[in-house]
């Protein structure tokens, strides 16, 4: 394998992690260690921001800035949604692809790095793809990222230990609230998470729970279409024997039908858009009118995903080991693939790193097994447990400011441009 | 003063806050201190469990519990919404004090906290007073509680500090997410926050901003009613020049009208109940309909009050001090009080307690000085700023277990019943 000389390129894509940085610290700090890598440069707001030749000059950064950045929420390079769509708009496609290879060219990239989730990977495998077609060498490895954990081929996601981390607490404090204030009258808490294919996320809490009787009650998941009747004779069930309830539901919890929970034509605003209120609201109302229990509901939203307040440490490691084995594959020689993890071991806990063809990546998504889940739906039981357990341990140390985490901040000291500005 | 004999009966009430504990903590290890004090007992689910004579012996809980209460979310004694209700129901009401006193008579209570919010304190003075009719000799003493921010007379409430260190630390780690991800399209997201009638909460994430540009973009306070028009001017402003806008709203925003923003009658569900979507899915629905700007909404909910994982020091320490100067006050003779905080210096920051008579509380809030907000409205000034600053500041050192906050719990060894159950 003859040693490729060029400069690296690394960006972020889709829905950031709280640990989506770290994965970048770790493309950066192995870049450094290997002479063949020129410079290091950072796309902004992924193929978006590429396409229009916004590239900064992460060598320019401080050490230290690039190590907080393991720690540091929100995609520090910014990320896009931006799709490269050859099936819709296949010329302006071909138009695009022309350009990001123009900007490949100009700043001699031969390293790309891209940080994403199943879109993300479809991108990255793409331009693998065109590299090899026009016969511009370059090496693109992409690097799991998504707290969805729904990626194929890989143990799990980058992202998912925090979110769950985060998540599994939230879900035993609110218990301890709720569970604390229950008297006589009794109470329901639907706390909605993400998870709109997938019910990783949902699932995962069930961390929360040591004992039994403990919160949370009911975890309901997308892969298990709501039964209402069961789901409302399990809370009222719930009520009778602790005096409270709490239910985690992920977004993307889906009827008998196979609908949404909130995608209910029948509710309309004042301007005759459909009330988007949330499968956790859609709960409540359930709750509230049939059971007439006081139901009150918590959606978590981006916070799950930016808390690195509370970011697992395991998650941190893994999402750095990532991006490290990225560039010791592209080093190497290897392009066209996704670096995943390999579990060997519970417990002890043991993951290392290995590669995954990118063409296995597109349109697969992983699922919670249904043997995870017990019969009748409502709780993950002790496979999932297993399997989440080890993702949420230890803590980093976070440094604070004024009561405040401390968080890093790159100078983005930008790359020159030399192409004219994009048509 | 004679020395009064006797046992001490602490109780919780109300919503709880993640250092509602370190005050009954600051009660429990003062009164240790106290040879005159014998047992110290526990009420459970406040006013309503005491009803039912259901106390425990906090004599039994180890010295550590006691201590790792400061640091536990909610209400290890369990609180209640319970109100001895004498306007409308009188004589009711009148039996329930008659009960109320047979179970301190039975347990020799002669020392009475009851750690709560505007209601609890209410109910503190009734019994107060009854006490004082009765020629029951006992001392009572009320103990400041609420994330709300509203008792009068005290600078501040203990309960506050650690929910505004949680708000906005999220409120920042959401702006980092969403601010990362801003391309051309433009995106805005709401997060709503607890606050009926007081928008101390919302205002305390203005700390989030450390510059001008930085999230939050706007924050809306029940004390400055909705300008609708002037909110959408200003969300389309900030996406234009950012490309992107978080707004923070308390729950009880109210419309011009003096409506609350999510109790719109237009909007039913399909049982014809009003669907009651939180103020921030009202205004995100606003923000999506009138300016076509993808939005998404956070409701921290419950969350905001029990996240004891990132507690303010300092909050946790003024709890126990409350606590503390509850018990050497009633010890003192002193009984029908408040214990309140006052700020004699913001830095270097410094706050006593002292005592405010449980008279001036009752039906009294406090509310944002309009002059400690912008003209326009949409934010808190630096006058809120150097306030609320000092409250957040500072971290407990957490223990984690597999990953998760380890949180005291008591073993609640009960007190032996002598009355006959309750009518």
């Amino acid at each position: 394998m003859a040693e490729l000389v060029g400069n690296l390129l690394v960006a972020q894509s889709g829905g950031p992690t709280s640990v989506i940085n770290a994965s970048v610290a770790g493309v950066i700090q192995e870049a450094g260690k290997h002479g063949m890598i020129e410079e290091i440069y950072g796309g902004l707001n992924g193929i978006f921001g590429i396409l229009n030749e916004d590239l900064i000059d992460l060598n320019e950064e401080r050490a230290k800035t690039i190590e907080n950045l393991k720690y540091t929420p929100g995609p520090a390079l910014g990320t896009c949604r931006y799709k490269i769509d050859f099936k819709k708009k296949p010329e302006h496609a071909a138009k695009e692809m022309d350009r990001l290879f123009e900007v490949f060219q100009a700043h001699n990239i031969r390293y790309f790095f891209y940080v994403g989730g199943n879109d993300s990977q479809d991108t990255s495998n793409k331009i693998h793809q065109e590299a090899v077609k026009r016969n511009y060498e370059m090496r693109v490895v992409g690097v799991p990222k998504t707290i969805d954990n729904d990626l194929p081929h890989t143990d799990h996601c980058p992202g998912f230990g925090s979110a769950t981390k985060y998540n599994a607490t939230t879900v035993m404090e609110i218990g301890m609230d709720v569970g604390g204030m229950a008297t006589d009258e009794g109470s329901c808490c639907i706390i909605e998470v993400m998870g709109r294919t997938a019910g990783w996320i949902a699932a995962g809490t069930v961390l929360a729970k040591r004992f039994p009787s403990d919160p949370p009650h009911i975890i309901l998941v997308p892969e298990v279409p709501l039964n209402e009747e069961a789901f409302l004779n399990k809370v009222k069930e719930t009520v009778a024997a602790l005096k409270y309830c709490v239910v985690v539901v992920g977004e993307g919890m889906k009827n008998a039908k196979g609908e949404y929970l909130d995608a209910d034509a029948s509710r309309m605003d004042a301007f005759g858009h459909p009330v988007l209120s949330g499968a956790a609201e859609h709960l409540a109302e359930v709750v509230q009118s049939k059971l007439n229990t006081k139901t009150r509901t918590v959606k978590l939203g981006y916070a799950q995903r930016s808390a690195a307040h509370l970011s697992s440490l395991r998650d941190i490691e893994e999402a750095v080991m990532c991006g490290e084995a990225a560039v010791r594959a592209a080093v190497d020689g290897r392009s066209g693939f996704m670096v995943k993890l390999v579990r060997s071991s519970d417990n002890p806990y043991h993951c290392a790193t290995d590669l995954q063809d990118l063409n296995d990546i597109a349109n697969a998504v992983h699922l919670i097994p249904r043997e995870w889940i017990s019969e009748d739906g409502f709780m993950p039981n002790e496979q999932l447990i297993q399997y989440a357990r080890p993702l949420i341990e230890g803590e980093p140390k976070l440094q604070f400011d004024g009561g405040l985490p401390k968080y890093a901040q790159l100078d983005k000291m930008p790359v020159d441009k030399v192409l004219p500005a994009r048509g």
